[in-house]
């Protein structure tokens, strides 16, 4: 039943009249569009449309435009940063429906399709083709979305992230026009790189409603292992002279002892409770090969134990749901607790230095807080586990992921390296960009949407 | 000597003011600024600045900003699209003695440059990291000016572009402000992607004072290849089904017979004068070894003949070293010709066919013009060959290009691949990109640079 409409009664009315039941104003369905998986407390929309192609999103986008109302873009709802929360209310738009698959290209790489479509439906769809799409953030997320944050995730380090995936756009404009953005040659100097813009711009510069991505060749031979070592200090010094070899790590994955603990007792594993590297290897049976050989060279200068490869598929598996699970083993640590995930990212040789001071932070804080990430890219969270009800453990948390931040970005670094902005890291922005950047980041926001209605109150700080 | 100066009286005394003998109005240095490697007519500035750091270049910039004078950014002169041409006359900004490697960072393959430092100094100061820059347009160009045009080249197709290449860079603004885009951290989802606006924009919204830009391991071995094909299909059919199976080619570059015929008659060379690629492989011996043999079996399916491995450096030089002087090869098959360069890139799978067209065309016309290209990437150039004097030819020259640059649009291409859009390929930007995301290009442009100074007439259609 609809809860009584906080829109103008004219834009519900054209709302009502253009998507029928597509469009409601229930509490129920206002709720579920209202949170994300960041510890952000839930804010709903006033309404919600349920889109099924680029034209209903225009709509839409215009009526709202028309009545001043802000929009903002939902896919999965599995955004980490509070982007999809109404902060000024206003109507979400939800492109789960708009998940065609449109084309798939064999010969140029690449595949179009609707935002709504998620990473794993778009690689099941390219089953038999032989190509994969890699990006791979955790989360079965949209794939508007992930373009929307620049996601990334475990392979980054060898097939970059969307930043590098996405060929082509199309997006609808705050004004309910619609613009595509780029084309499907593999590289152009044809102008400004609008793709690149609205790629991590979180829905507030427009909404992406197709995408164009490239798909790569599934490796003719995958291998996967995972290595302890005596300290933190050891494991980054292997991933760190792995890189600089130019060894082609498909993904390279730290865990401190404690996420270890956790996917033991989560994932009933029997993995060596000491900092561990999880790696996947792809190419020729033969380079494959070559590489493991390089691998166990370079751990074992660092002192790496019970070094155990997994070529079998089943194997391979077990080892990456165990690593998958990660987050859930984690929060199950501390029953009932949440997690506030920091996302730094540093130039790698200052990985270390990174880590061990934060480790040390950590410490004096006495928060519960477990390190993994994808080092490869120098890029690393700490889940800090917090009991809801307790305000002071939560001030506590979000002053050490404050702490973070700012140390990984005095360390040249960000303080995002995949989650992107939302609600919550606005207050990095002025240090991480300096004001003269922001001030030019603030103008395209401004002459894009003069009237602040797409996802208002994100990305730049008020 | 000082010809009388064309910029208002109060900016020549304060540009002489700041910058005593590295400011000149001198006829000979401004008509060598005025002019750059395309068969645009030289278009002079009023002046030239020699910057020798980001502070000179701001200076300057915000003295011309508060005289409402134009700026171009100078390099080494080497753009294909008339870039540098001062169509509204002017200061043009010569960058060229900014030209020192601020750091090298092996352990995290990335270096700082000022803009002026060339590609080739780059790579002379990484001797001994065990470290490359990839990126290779072939001239010598500045770093700045090739991420300001979205440089690539033949490496491209394994090391990306200028896009990929730029992790941060200093900017100044069209009012004079410095701003810093990016950061060292290999990725990050902190706000909008300046650094991609700025690489590619020509000059246009701010010029570009220093960059970092990633580095690559040396690989352990490199192979190069040359190989004939009985026709153009064949070769492309061989490129297409390199790249499906994910061969790593770290370059792939084709020539037709008549490229051949001219890099035989100018290098001294004996190639079979038939359509024919040039492979350049990089890896470990086995992968190497792995890859040569993948790609000789490939292309023996597509009747490849003479197939030549280069393994020894020397060899290897001669090879690309034809390859690159292709260029002035073709120029000396018609002596006093000069060319009308083209720059196409389209989607893989549409190459033989945008190749078999624009050859039908080419023999309609009765134009002389070589093809070689990046077919890796789908991009290819022709050499047409014109006579400065011949009007009828040049434009006869003229349209073959346009039918060309539309040709590929209609595939899902880009009228430019490599060269930017400058001033000759504005008149393609509405097909390509169509007016709505062309108005958001002038947006951005205008909220900016609101007196248009930076670069004017470069770009955007008037």
């Amino acid at each position: 039943m609809d809860t009584p409409s906080r829109l103008p009664p004219s834009l519900h009315e054209a709302l009502t009249g253009r998507f029928g039941t597509r469009f409601t104003t229930s509490g129920a369905v206002c709720e579920h569009h209202g949170k994300d998986e960041s510890s952000h407390a839930p804010m709903p929309p006033d309404a919600v449309v349920f889109a099924q192609s680029t034209e209903d999103v225009a709509a839409a986008v215009a009526l709202c435009h028309a009545h001043k109302v802000p929009v903002i873009a939902f896919g999965t709802g599995t955004s980490l940063e509070g982007h999809l929360l109404a902060v000024k209310g206003g109507v979400s738009i939800d492109l789960s429906q708009m998940n065609r698959v449109l084309a798939i290209r064999p010969q140029d790489l690449d595949a179009t399709v609707e935002a709504g479509v998620t990473r794993k439906q778009l690689n099941a769809a390219l089953h038999d083709t032989g190509l994969f799409f890699p990006i791979d953030p955790g989360a079965d997320a949209s794939l508007g979305g992930m373009a929307a944050t620049r996601a990334s995730g475990t392979n980054a380090v060898r097939y970059g992230t969307m930043r590098e995936a996405v060929l082509a756009t199309t997006v609808v404009l705050p004004d309910g026009r619609i613009i595509k953005t780029g084309t499907r040659a593999k590289k152009s100097s044809a102008g400004y790189d609008l793709t690149r813009l609205f790629v991590g711009s979180e829905g507030t510069l427009g909404i992406i409603t197709e995408l164009t991505v490239r798909l790569h060749p599934l490796p003719e031979a995958i291998a996967s292992a995972v290595c302890a070592f005596p300290d933190i200090a050891a494991a980054v010094d292997t991933v760190i002279q792995t890189i600089q070899l130019g060894i082609p790590v498909a993904r390279i994955e730290l865990l401190d002892t404690l996420s270890i603990r956790a996917i033991n007792r989560y994932s009933k594993t029997a993995l060596r409770e000491a900092p561990t590297l999880f790696f996947e290897l792809h190419g020729s049976p033969a380079g494959v090969a070559e590489q493991t050989e390089a691998l166990r060279a370079i751990a074992g200068e660092h002192g790496g134990m019970d070094f155990e490869w997994a070529h079998r598929p089943e194997e391979r598996t077990r080892l990456w749901q165990a690593r998958h699970d990660a987050y859930y083993a984690c929060l199950a640590l501390q029953p009932g607790a949440r997690s506030i995930t920091t996302d730094v990212c540093v130039p790698i040789s200052r990985l270390a230095d990174c880590i061990a001071a934060t480790r040390a932070d950590l410490e004096a804080t006495g928060l519960t807080a477990p390190l993994l990430g994808h080092v490869g890219d120098g890029n690393f969270h700490m889940l800090i586990l917090v009991r809801p009800d307790d305000t002071a453990e939560l001030e506590k948390a979000q002053a050490f992921a404050q702490r973070l931040a700012e140390r990984a970005i005095a360390m040249d670094g960000t303080c995002t390296g995949e989650h992107g902005i939302g609600l919550g890291k606005r207050k990095y922005m002025a240090r991480e960009h300096g004001e003269a950047a922001l001030s030019v980041m603030r103008a395209i926001k401004q002459v894009l949407d003069p009237l602040d209605l797409m996802n208002p109150g994100k990305v730049l700080p008020d």
